[in-house]
């Protein structure tokens, strides 16, 4: 799905699958295929529609990786990984012909394909996601008990303990925020109504891991910025996690959106809720009982 | 409880009731007492047994607020109360008789007693901040449909957009820790089961409450720091929270003792869990298997 | 300059100055005039010239406080302050004459004559902050010093020690980023070459005073949230600097803006700084020596 | 210096080096020695003296490579690096022979030989570290203008001005902080001056490094991720920079403790800078001349 030149933002869209005959002819650029080196054959998404909306644009074709036309350019890795032995394929397409019968799912509907995936994809993301924190989390507990330094186990230092637990707690409230969001994926049985729980684990996700990570790294010094720890993968995996399947800063802005939904302008200059008209509004609700009771006394 | 020259730690108590026929006589300050000026009695906690171990050296004891040698030093405020007008006193007794029969609970026991209260309390203040952090919350969406700057709504810029997604999660997030901690203290109905929740609520409360009103005075600008919206009191309101029942530092010792204990020291050099350790463990699990496998290729 | 519906966005204004014979007659409303209890007179930011751009329709007319149709609807507050005690007055204009003699600087140059002010004043609020913040930091450090709690002086805790290295760090920190920025005004006299770095101690500042003040309260226990110590009004203090002179977010648009003035676009689909990329120009410049060198092996 | 069993704290190490005539006998582990497998010889760290304090149990000695005795187990990598490609050492000794004028330094002043490296050491990584974050600076800074998504270039989104915003004057702070720390070391020429400078870099660095680079990668998607820009090795290096030359922990605890020595404990219950406190000074001081105004009115 993804392009060089404009991520997976459809408006950017340059790969064009045209039409001749039975067959899609498909020319452009694709930009981290995951694991397209090892592929029978990949998913492409392609403009067919150049004139429709910009989310009716595209279609996902099927390409067998041996069709004619279709180039590796470099497999790039993540994160350290040597040159040439990653496996998110930057892919060519020239000329590459497929059969119209290779479209998956409607014409022009690619986006509807791809999203019906992501939802459900960010959760089982957000799922994975707590047991590798929690591996991180128990990595740093055994730590911070099997080591002394000045005199004093890792578990007895404040700095140490506070690393446990600000981990604890962002781990637990992470935790039973997926677990509430997988909960009402059942009972609504409807993603559209949640969109904004949804963004929102995608949006804790990467930040929790990331911090958890870091923390564990920190207390296994010198241990844990080797590659005798899975810490610098677990590291980077964060990253991905705030870059896969839409970055953090377009998953907040669904949630201020879906929030806001629920809100309404004020009508006055000033807001229902300033203590002023809070209390003029109370005055005359109940003023005239208050002065009753003044005078009564 | 709490006293000038150490808070709330028992062990520096200095306020003595010492016996004395059928009374106690208390002699000694005491700081940060609530509604004392509006009280008929105080509860007292005096070090009653000066020898005994340092949570049973301690007992409360009911002084009526009109026993001679009590004395009103200070009514000290929060925040910016005007000097004489707060409600927390700062109070000294001299030479205070009061009946032995006064005693709230068993002799030495008085932080039992006080601990009793703290653990409900401590969830009793969680469940009231989630309420206040929605109210700030409510502002902080109201405010950003209502107005407008430099042509654009503030609900549309994606800084606001950013107050408001971090807000949501971090609130939706605490509301659920305490949820959970809620429910397993009627699951457990023992309080020394829930420890590590209750400090872990404690722990996150002031700094969510703080965080979204924060966020909440910045959105409303000049408004939101003015004495028309409650924010500066509510802003206030979270640093107390992160005082009172305890010091946050104090429950993350808390939460990461408790953690600890379900963890153990890795009795080798390098634990368990490191990648040569793990490849080891699983070549002498496997490794003939995977020979057989690569001879039969 | 502020009104109740825009703050101090200029295309907000609807506070007019129309002329009358000799005259501007003055009808709008006026949010936040600082002191204007005490006043003999107001300065007033108008609209004189609607049709003009932006920031060439207000002007900055001089009026006597005894003026007729002058009317401060509420002396508004700061934090905690009671009703009705504060010092930024919410004004209101109606009909009010003066003589256009009475014009402070050239007509429709309202901003010009305001943001004259505001760069030095920017840097006048750092400065008086970096000695607010050192007020902070050095009770913070004599607190440490002098209260004990579980056996331990505070300056002994690893918590403590933490909350007193960050604050030095920011603390310093800060005060150079100040001086350079004093420095560079000095050697540049021309306000549009500082602008970044005005925006940058303009935007750093509250968070830092913030911060510093926040540990000093924590620090201080229950004494740090009460009236006997000015932390509350200092933590106010961190927010009305957030906001007063431009709020934070208008700050931080203006450094992006300014430093990417030093940038460029690439022209390339991959940028020059990519590995293949440079890889790709280390060959080309040298890969021929490098071939040499290999034969010559 | 380092050992397995408890990194670089000296009453931890274990590594001996006994005299036998005119030779040291060295038994022990060293663990992350940096380029020993290209070493012709290598820096032990051994306690000579085990009767000695903590600091004056140890000698530097010289140890050719070749030694008998001496063995790499493993050559440790950071990050991602594959298995035994890299190039911090896990060394054995194992009764190796050298002769006693190997001896680097005074006998049992191993640490005042590191530590007069350290010093000076922590200051060019702070350098060279500017260096680096300058350099993620640059390439945030071009990708902003470079990279177009949702029909607005990211350098005019808000969430991307405030990660330049923020990165510029984080650079420029700790940019500041270490140009004044190389200042007063020339200005001192004694280290012991400005050891509270120095840790103060040491602990800014690896934070500043981590954030400017974090938010490289966020703004550059999957190429931020992935092996074609040099981020995830600058990352990874934030995390070396925290661990190196002494964990930020340590630092921090010296900056407390030097930062404190210019400080004393109150001696009153109450700090000399209480309002209460302060309001009574002054009224000794000024309260007759306060009481003869009031009178003269």
């Amino acid at each position: 799905m993804s392009e060089p030149q404009g991520g997976a933002d459809p408006t950017q869209f340059r790969c064009m699958a045209v039409e001749d005959g039975d067959d899609f002819v498909i020319n452009g650029e694709k930009w981290f295929s995951s694991n397209a080196r090892f592929a029978s054959f990949l998913i492409v998404m392609a403009v067919t529609d150049p004139d429709a909306s910009a989310h009716g644009r595209a279609s996902m074709i099927v390409v067998p990786t041996d069709t004619p036309g279709v180039e590796i350019i470099r497999n790039v890795g993540v994160g350290d990984e040597p040159p040439g032995h990653g496996t998110h394929a930057y892919v060519r397409y020239t000329d590459v012909r497929v059969p119209k019968q290779n479209l998956l799912g409607p014409r022009g509907q690619g986006f509807a394909v791809a999203q019906t995936r992501l939802g459900g994809g960010r959760v089982h993301h957000a799922m994975r996601t707590v047991g590798q924190i929690k591996r991180a989390f128990d990595m740093m507990c055994q730590r911070a008990l099997s080591r002394t330094t000045k005199g004093e186990m890792l578990a007895d230092k404040q700095m140490v303990q506070e690393k446990i637990a600000d981990s604890w707690i962002e781990m637990e409230a992470f935790r039973l925020l997926v677990l509430r969001t997988a909960w009402r994926i059942d009972q609504f049985n409807d993603y559209l109504k949640v969109r904004k729980d949804i963004a929102a684990i995608k949006t804790m996700m990467p930040k929790v891991y990331h911090d958890v990570v870091s923390r564990c790294i920190q207390i296994h010094g010198a241990l844990g910025v080797s590659n005798e720890l899975p810490l610098s993968g677990m590291l980077m995996g964060s990253y991905v996690m705030g870059i896969a399947d839409g970055p953090t800063e377009v998953h907040k802005v669904t949630i201020a959106r879906q929030v806001l939904r629920d809100y309404e302008a004020s009508e006055t200059l000033f807001p229902d809720y300033t203590l002023p008209n809070r209390r003029a509004a109370a005055l005359a609700l109940l003023g005239h009982e208050i002065e009753r009771e003044v005078e009564a006394w």
